[in-house]
């Protein structure tokens, strides 16, 4: 069960850069706005959490616990001050043989975003700020606002005033203040609003992505829980928007490499939709960050203009690569993964759209595709609706024979 | 991990009727309208599965097994013909020390349903039937068309022409026919096109509710699951619609009882609206099963005009007692679990709204309240929209600060 206090059995010891691993900090306060040190005009440079590795009990990953939300991988997470609601423990759907989707609809907030916000909202508990505060349009910003709820803290979102009419429910669902202000304006008031009201910020407020330095981190439970059910699969594939959920991924398996529970790392595959794709330009451009222009796509969760050092991170370190999907390859993945028991918004069917884009039997092995959230979060939901039909069984017949069924 | 095929080691022998046990039937073909041997003009019986409990393994409920779906518990199911989505392993969140909410939001279409349509559908498919047909506005119809859709199998919906429009895009998410018809001419209907189309109906069909015979098994994983992790509570909880869920936890606790593994089974709390309450006026005049007229309320998922002799059992074996709740105190509960990180739609907060209308002190020892699904589902949810505010700093302030927080 989880339970209404946190748990600090922590292992994490320190901060440090992405940008040089040498540049560390303290592990208090967390850094919310990237590595100050190492980070220039051009690109900000992201910080993660470092952990006494030397200290992780022996036979850690062979523990068959039951669910139990982050706690079950507290000393490889930073502290869990924020109490948890039981994120994480999705499962692995197989989709046909060897192909597996990591269904994180199946979160607190039904979106892969809770794992991060167990962190980050307990980063903000361990700052002592009163509250959080998020730049979101979506999942992100909905489960900022169900964790600050759960540990008795506020949440201001700043979302964009285009946001879908089921999602805007949700993000106020929670008791937020949702502020729906225009795309430009959100990272600049993000830094004032956390500056003067001593809000703690868990979405980014730089010029290229860092985000928060203990928001990733929630994400390598997703690596874990793979490795626990499938060993290590001949890929992930991954919905991408910053790059947050793939560098967590991928620090994961790096860690059970690193402690000797595995031997290699899969290759993880970067999907980002073709109208925008900062991060494979970046990759292209061999640039640790960069900006794009992004055009008209429905994958609202993923769309964005600047990628950050993460991404760049994750892909090489793991010798994977990076793919753009029109939007027609994206919907449809999302109809086959409706076909399958599965209605994930067109962003969370990014995944399973890059296998499909890949040749077949390039990978020799289970692979896996993380879908990261639900149906009910995107663009178009709720405006369109059903046509009655009149209760007279000819109509009734004749409607059934048209949908291609047979009396 | 789920596979993309179902699993066959279930003991279940029989069918037996719930109005006599001594009458039983072949557990082929699934009995779908209930017993039609003690059925009478006025009431319907619902039927059950019999399992061969003597062959239940040693130790069965003491193993640590990962989350596998409706798998884990095999033997005590029916069989599980259809491939499964890992329905079920929801977390316990604690709300106060001792009190825990089941949050059932956390399966694969985001409701306790799912439990039972893994079984439903898995009987169509084992009937030979090429698709289901379910009467529903909700929850049920949207998981009946999951499952069928991963089963290869063909649905149609008759929906209520009210339905909430994010409730309409899920029915419709999964490929189903979604025939939206006046309620009353649901259930003929339903009948109707499953004799005619050869679809096996998946909900009720009969004049006092008895649903599918294999539907309400599914149930017992609640309680299977709230034993491994707390014993046996000291009450449940249970948002009661026809009665299925109520039935199915208390089967489940009486299975562990019978099996040696406990030696008590927990009251349930039978948690229907004030504005209806079949079940309360079948206990009160003494009847197996009602009708009542139901008023307005928001709770639709449990707004029923009938009962079933499900409710009235479950009740009835558990030591248990019935509720009724206003839809002020509902949303008060609602409020409560939102405020914890839970948004529940209305109907899902009535085990909570139970427990807050009980003295406290009544009960000694942890109690748990079911919370059925998610608030994405709930009338209104799409139908307002935040205000949006100019991104001018003393703008942004001005609406902080009316909201309570302090610069």
């Amino acid at each position: 069960m989880t339970t209404t206090s946190g748990t600090t059995d922590s292992l994490a010891v320190a901060q440090r850069s992405l940008g040089d691993s040498a540049v560390r900090y303290p592990l208090w306060p967390p850094l919310t706005s990237g590595c100050p040190k190492t980070s220039t005009e051009d690109v900000a440079y992201p910080a993660e959490v470092d952990y006494a590795y030397d200290r992780v009990p022996a036979g850690f990953f062979d523990q068959r616990l039951p669910h139990t939300g982050h706690e079950r991988w507290a000393p490889l997470l930073p502290p869990l001050l924020a109490p948890g609601l039981g994120e994480g423990g999705t499962p692995l759907v197989e989709l046909e043989p060897g192909v597996y989707v990591k269904d994180e609809s199946r979160n607190p907030t039904w979106s892969h975003k809770d794992r991060l916000n167990r962190c980050t909202v307990s980063a903000a508990l361990g700052a002592g700020a009163p509250g959080v505060v998020v730049a979101s349009s979506g999942n992100h910003g909905a489960s900022a606002a169900a964790f600050a709820a759960r540990a008795g803290l506020r949440c201001v979102v700043l979302a964009d005033p285009g946001v879908p009419p089921a999602m805007d429910a949700f993000l106020r669902a929670y008791g937020a203040v949702v502020l729906p202000v225009p795309k430009a304006a959100r990272w600049p008031l993000t830094r004032r609003i956390a500056e003067r009201f001593g809000l703690h910020p868990v979405s980014n407020m730089t010029r290229t992505h860092t985000g928060h330095a203990f928001g990733a981190e929630g994400y390598k439970t997703v690596a874990y829980e793979i490795h626990a059910e499938l060993g290590v699969p001949a890929a992930v594939f991954v919905p991408t928007g910053y790059g947050e959920l793939l560098f967590g991924i991928g620090k994961g398996f790096a860690e059970l490499r690193r402690l000797g529970v595995t031997d290699r790392v899969p290759p993880l595959i970067a999907c980002e939709p073709a109208a925008g794709g900062p991060l494979a330009a970046a990759l292209d451009r061999g640039l640790p960050a960069t900006r794009v222009e992004v055009g008209a796509t429905g994958a609202d969760g993923i769309a964005c203009a600047v990628s950050g050092y993460r991404g760049v991170l994750a892909v090489r370190d793991s010798g994977g690569r990076s793919m753009l999907l029109t939007d027609e390859c994206l919907r449809a993945a999302q109809a086959e993964l409706a076909r399958a028991g599965m209605w994930a918004e067109l962003s969370a069917a990014a995944g399973l759209a890059g296998l499909r884009s890949c040749a077949v039997g390039e990978f020799d092995g289970p692979v896996v595709c993380v879908s990261t959230s639900s149906g009910f979060k995107g663009r178009g939901v709720g405006e369109d609706r059903s046509e009655p039909v009149p209760p007279e069984w000819e109509a009734v017949r004749a409607r059934l024979r048209a949908a291609g069924l047979d009396d």
